[in-house]
């Protein structure tokens, strides 16, 4: 039986194309002992894959040239010889740009069960790996109170939808930056967010920060920030004293430019904390974290949106269209 | 009896002149029911009052215009109608810079009564807010642990020299910036850090880095940042995972310059936390430091320096003098 993969083929120079990767088939190898194989019915495409395709310091080791590109699947399991696991199991896992994987069964963290009363692809935004990140981001780093304000970026995002209505769960105004009409309206009227600014019609961080100035007319106590630049600069000329800034994101520098933050004197003058994460690192916050996170899709007071690829060998131009915002809500491919 | 004091006669544009300073008189009014007449030994002269001197945003309200310059001074009771001070008590405050002020004697935080077996000068350099600051964002903010290293800028100062000090004895490698060969020898030689970076030697922070490269091998898990600018941004470079800013000054962009941080990417890829703070909102921790400072001082484990202008018509030099770093040490004007 064949595998078909999609390997990264070399870095970008500046911005990523199509050309850095190259689709191979290979054969599916016998499982040994301890082993299972995974069919992965959906890949999820990450804006962090951008920072691994550059050879220089990310939150982890590059993407190696040449091999599978590393990514969240979910998918069941067709054939085990390991006890954990059975043909039929519905896992989630980090299973790459590939429609099979053979996985350690025993290697912790590498393989997780997953209930399926939920939609599967579920597993792979709202309650998982996006989800935990703006549960961490907003819970354990902003830790907003009820009555203020939280500010997120990317807001019909995988991400930012959830740190939203996670905010607006605890009493919070939530105000989101999203890129046109039809997305600012979706945050605002299905998400529930209290405002939602179009960035494409602004021209500069000030201009964004008059916006912000109407929208959250209290200032800002949290900024949940994924895409850095002229948005953040604008968050933070709005940001209350000792405000807490998430960074989650920068998907404004991924192509190597510099994104100066241009007023830092204002985390001295509001006295404000920026904290940098990645959700990997926190895993004891996970079952937590997930559990709010299931209970609010299955009740229905966590929405989300995806946008679906059909096929391994459209991941490449889905990803792409993913970090210039041409997704609406979290980017997946098909693969089954 | 008259009193002599320095107002605010107009606000800097861009760099600060003796010109926005005005030397008055003033008769001293007559002491009301539970005032303190205080004469003032030592008038403190910080970084943080050129912010106070323009009319933006900063830590405070601006410093009114026509109003006597603020400012900590240590001197000692000369009249008292408050039952908690008497004649020749020695005292710390925020007297201003004049010679004598009145003080409500029952307003808490006002005035405190200090220990004459210690310099009185300490009470406003290593024993005082300076001192102080240097306690709590090393100690709260950054929490170095044994082995780690910790970077500060304007080493030599009265907040830096601390720092630095009390970083040495909880065990840290310790690696400070400063400007020129005299400062980067004592704060090596006298205050025993393992280092100093003259940044007067370099042109920009790639070059400031790979300085830093050499001095902390292990790179830098600590910053105490006074400066802000290129010096910041050296530091940053060399930040490990998990590293900790204290953001205690950036007087690099006090004449309304700006001064971006180049890499803020580097927040989120290290997983940084930069936090801004001003020790006069941490009222709470100052007991505990200034136990810690005094018998620092006392016992000769914490040595300070101090440049020393004489008579109050020569502060407003002496200010503008520190902000561009002629001053050697803590800078103070005495006034008997």
């Amino acid at each position: 039986m064949n595998n078909q993969q999609i390997v990264l083929a070399s870095r970008p120079q500046g911005e990523a194309t199509a050309a850095n990767f190259r689709f191979v088939e290979a054969p599916l190898p016998a499982l040994a002992d301890g082993q299972v194989l995974v069919r992965h019915h959906y890949l999820s495409l990450d804006p962090y894959m951008r920072g691994r395709m550059n050879d220089s310091k990310s939150y982890a080791a590059p993407q190696p040239l040449g091999e599978v590109m590393i990514g969240g699947t979910v998918g069941e399991v067709v054939d085990s010889r390991h006890p954990g696991y059975a043909a039929g199991d519905a896992v989630v896992g980090m299973g790459g740009w590939q429609l099979y994987s053979v996985v350690d069964g025993g290697a912790a963290g590498m393989l997780r069960k997953v209930d399926t009363r939920l939609p599967l692809s579920a597993y792979l935004g709202a309650v998982g790996m996006p989800g935990v990140t703006a549960w961490y981001g907003l819970v354990r780093i902003i830790a907003p109170k009820p009555g203020q304000t939280v500010v997120v970026s990317a807001a019909s995002g995988a991400v930012g939808s959830v740190v939203g209505q996670l905010a607006k769960a605890r009493g919070c105004r939530v105000v989101g930056y999203a890129g046109g009409a039809a997305k600012c309206a979706y945050v605002v009227d299905e998400l529930g967010f209290d405002a939602c600014i179009d960035y494409r019609e602004h021209a500069d961080a000030r201009s964004l920060a008059r916006a912000l100035r109407d929208a959250a007319p209290d200032g800002v106590d949290g900024c949940f920030e994924n895409v850095g630049g002229a948005v953040m600069d604008a968050t933070m000329l709005r940001m209350n004293d000792f405000g807490r800034i998430s960074l989650c994101g920068m998907i404004a520098g991924y192509d190597g430019q510099p994104i100066p933050m241009t007023w830092p004197q204002l985390i001295l003058q509001s006295r404000l904390t920026v904290q940098g994460f990645i959700v990997s690192e926190h895993m004891g916050d996970w079952p937590e974290a997930l559990r709010e996170l299931a209970a609010g899709v299955a009740g229905g007071t966590i929405k989300y949106r995806e946008s679906i690829a059909d096929g391994l060998a459209a991941a490449p131009e889905a990803f792409l269209g993913m970090l210039k915002g041409r997704n609406f809500g979290k980017q997946l491919v098909k693969l089954v």
